[in-house]
């Protein structure tokens, strides 16, 4: 019997998928959570699924082996590669990647049955997402359009002004201009929602957003509550930080991911 | 004896270092030339010094198994970790790195004695290019910034243009509009030369800016010439490319690089 006490376990190969823990934190603020980033052999995208497949297990071994109750694969690229031989090799443990969230809800969000995802490089190019989308809604219409920039963007910190609009605004004109145009926006990079302000900025206020960081905490939240593991008692919450390259310069990118409200204190350095 | 027919070899992490070739190609037209990119295992960046002369060693011993006259590490990274090690192993082979070159250029160019230094965070971070300006010109004041996004640009091929500008100019006004500004701009990471358009245009025309790309395309050329293994004579050029990961994709960032004068034919897979 699973112990709802227990943390919930959550890896990347960086520090992005800590806007999966931001999500998940202000969704389930009574959860302990465990964080690992694999930062010493970051970028998974450029590396080969056996690769990334080997490199997931033993993230995620480390982090099974402190004992947790579920565990998210909050990195894109992970997730399309390794979330079958996850789910396989640590079963029973509940098992949740970001893709499937974010398609799910950019099907029930969109309208007009076009919907554009925006993502690295290697996502697009492994067309995880559109995978997704045609497997939950079959003959659905899908842009996809890697966005580099954005991720170093992120990672540079900057988050508003007019470098970072006109950057937007020159991946997503082209797509959103057009007459037969998509109506929903998916966010297929857990880098992304960091530049939620200007993306609304250049698409508008009313434009339908999917933030995969955020569809993938509900689904963390529903399967919790579902299988009775949800913590609702309030007391002093854990949030540890594992990563396997300098703790440091972990602390300090991680910071911006997570905002001011949840500093990272204490960050361990692990080899896997 | 070495003969002055063999190639020249050059590796680089990835495909930034074809700059230097391109450079090299423009002093040196009828050199034959090899170049090879770890592209497989990048970035170098955030690796280790250890690991880093391991990759460089094997690289480069992949294209000394070909027989070349003189190495070029086009690489900041691979420089400032291993080209002691890669003069040792590979003596009395010539070894060039892209960091003494471009910080030798930079001491002559300055009128003020106040260099400002552009480069990726890991070679700003490791002191690289500060350690080599004060070692030729002690009590020369380095201004070192990392610009990030820079790369990224020059990777999405984004290389003119308001967002290309609105960036350089984030990164650049901060250290030129100073009252006590340096006088120099030592170009410091290999892709950098190819936005040397809208780093004119931030820094106005008379600015100095010194490319370590072509300074090393210079360096390469004086000991060429100084050995007596410089060809002059007129052929047919081959320039083959190697890299260790996708061929497809070395190709298409690559040819950004190099331009259109140039283009990258018949990559070879290689596993190092």
């Amino acid at each position: 019997m699973t112990d709802g006490k227990l943390p919930i376990g959550i890896f990347d190969s960086g520090v992005g998928g800590l806007t999966v823990l931001a999500a998940m934190q202000r969704r389930m603020p009574h959860e302990d959570m465990l964080y690992l980033g694999d930062t010493a052999r970051l970028p998974y995208g450029t590396k080969s699924p056996d690769t990334i497949t080997r490199y997931a297990l033993q993230a995620a071994s480390r982090l099974v082996a402190q004992r947790i109750k579920l565990l998210v694969i909050a990195c894109n690229t992970a997730t399309a590669a390794a979330l079958p031989a996850l789910r396989r090799h640590f079963a029973p443990l509940p098992v949740i990647g970001v893709v499937e969230p974010g398609a799910t809800a950019a099907v029930e969000s969109s309208r007009n049955g076009h919907v554009a995802v925006i993502a690295t490089e290697a996502t697009i190019g492994r067309g995880a997402y559109q995978e997704a989308l045609q497997r939950l809604c079959p003959g659905i219409r899908v842009t996809a359009k890697a966005c580099s920039l954005l991720v170093a963007l992120a990672e540079e910190g900057w988050l508003n002004g007019r470098e970072c609009e006109s950057i937007v605004a020159r991946y997503l004109n082209p797509i959103f201009a057009r007459e037969d145009a998509p109506d929903c926006l998916l966010l297929g990079c857990t880098h992304f929602p960091l530049l939620l302000s200007p993306i609304r900025k250049v698409l508008g206020p009313d434009a339908r957003i999917v933030d995969s960081a955020d569809t993938t905490a509900q689904c963390v939240l529903d399967e919790l509550a579902s299988t009775g593991l949800l913590r609702i008692r309030k007391g002093k919450v854990q949030i540890r930080f594992f990563t396997t390259d300098d703790p440091e310069r972990f602390a300090r990118t991680g910071s911006l991911f997570l905002g001011a409200s949840l500093p990272i204190k204490a960050v361990q350095l692990v080899d896997l």
